[in-house]
């Protein structure tokens, strides 16, 4: 399935996407006679999303997606992990050795966004740069949970940019405030759920600014596999229903380029993931 | 005021402190007939901590603190924003130029932790270290918010232990892994109201690891105040009721001592900050 959050007629609903139409909650709700909660968060992880599905209900898709604004999936997920250097491809670009245990910057709620809005960038951010990247979101919380059972955990997946201040970046070291800033997380367009991708590591991903591909890479070049990141992460702390983990980067952003051009007020970037969808934002400086 | 959130006959409740008594939760429903909410989170942040305030109760305190265990105040903030290098004590013991913006490191809101429980540190970990740190607590949202302005944001203080893999704070290069486990965040052991810290800059704070001092400072060392700690992350993202914002260590701690002593299992971790209170912990290593 995939399952977004939507903004129709001004209000706030969620609902199911197939073919360009949204099934809404209200809907669902109509249709099956589960009264779903209000929150996706309680809908996709308390038990209510299962029993939906398994009625298999018959839904008419009734809203056009064009007459609804997409939001970010979840707004209020315990944790935003991303993973700082995780692709052959990036690690070859910036003269990294690739690690073998994920190097992670958590970001807050604040900065997510979702497809067709704006990234807001303050005008005092002089080198801003994109990085697409495959999110995933945990189902059931674990800890210490092993390799081999650690898919069991993955809800489904988004895509992901984490729009990044380099200048920022290179000023504090730590990347906390370089990729915290309110709308720096564009992400979805909705989460298709696991069952969609029997094979997330061969994805075909691209980002291109104002037309132009940057980087065009496969999740096939993850460094540390999906599997691994959520185990090793369990090892560490608590993962917790609605977390998000981004994957990291592959190749082609402009971090440390010798002719680097970055985002500029107006630039367009299209980010897609195969199977996933696409996030298409527009960068706004403001003062 | 103090207010903590505690374990008292094995229910959770949450409740002023005094003299070693508390008035709990049950009690200021009783004596006040406001039915304050079941989370100290709405209760500090959505209006009804000002109206049992404003009442001026008589309370009681019939629970003795000893009959209590203290947990970490607000277990689901918002954000958790730890302060990488801000101290001049602690710069010149790094040998880092003071930053004049902060270098922020977030942690996931699993590493919060009360006063008198472990830190329980799994053994992969080979260099485990502590940081005494004054944490504030966001009262209310703000975004772009002057300095003149941010010390009506803040609604108090806590004590906060920000525990550090230094092992994995080097393998990684980015803190959100070494700074993210379970446990690693002791703070409280309660909230101190802003309006008994007239002067949040002039506090003394210690940290003692088996009985002997290892950090002796004063949060006059700050080289980013607080109001412009909040001023200048409010220019970056939207601060939420709850945010905990802890404003980095003094000098003291062992990251690059030639002959650093990190902690070992059973290591007993006393830190005090004046007028704010004490954290007692122990380490406790797992495999």
């Amino acid at each position: 399935m995939k399952i977004g959050r939507f903004l129709i007629s001004g209000k706030e609903t969620y609902g199911f996407v197939k073919d360009d139409h949204i099934a809404t909650k209200e809907e669902i709700i109509t249709k099956t006679g589960i009264p779903i909660p209000l929150s996706i968060k309680e809908f996709l992880f308390d038990g209510w999303y299962n029993e939906v599905i398994s009625q298999n209900p018959k839904l008419d898709y009734s809203v056009k997606l064009s007459n609804a604004k997409i939001l970010a999936p979840i707004p209020n997920p315990p944790k935003v992990i991303c993973l700082a250097f995780n692709y052959v491809d990036h690690a070859k670009e910036q003269n990294l050795t690739p690690p073998t245990d994920p190097a992670i910057v958590l970001i807050p709620r604040t900065t997510l966004n979702g497809t067709n809005s704006d990234i807001v960038c303050p005008s005092f951010v002089k080198q801003l740069d994109y990085e697409v990247e495959l999110a995933i979101i945990i189902g059931e919380g674990c800890k210490n949970i092993d390799e081999k059972d650690a898919m069991n955990t993955v809800f489904g997946y988004m895509a992901f940019n984490d729009v990044s201040a380099r200048d920022i970046q290179a000023q504090d070291k730590q990347f906390g405030r370089a990729k915290g800033f309110d709308t720096f997380a564009p992400c979805g367009p909705w989460i298709t759920t696991s069952d969609e991708i029997p094979d997330p590591q061969n994805l075909k991903m691209t980002t291109k600014v104002n037309g132009v591909v940057r980087q065009n890479s496969n999740t096939a070049n993850m460094f540390i596999k999906i599997p691994s990141i959520v185990s090793k992460l369990s090892k560490v702390m608590t993962l917790e229903k609605g977390d998000i983990i981004s994957t990291g980067t592959p190749a082609g952003v402009m971090l440390n380029k010798p002719n680097a051009v970055f985002l500029k007020d107006g630039d367009k970037i299209e980010m897609e993931i195969e199977k996933i969808g696409r996030l298409e934002n527009t960068v706004r400086f403001v003062q």
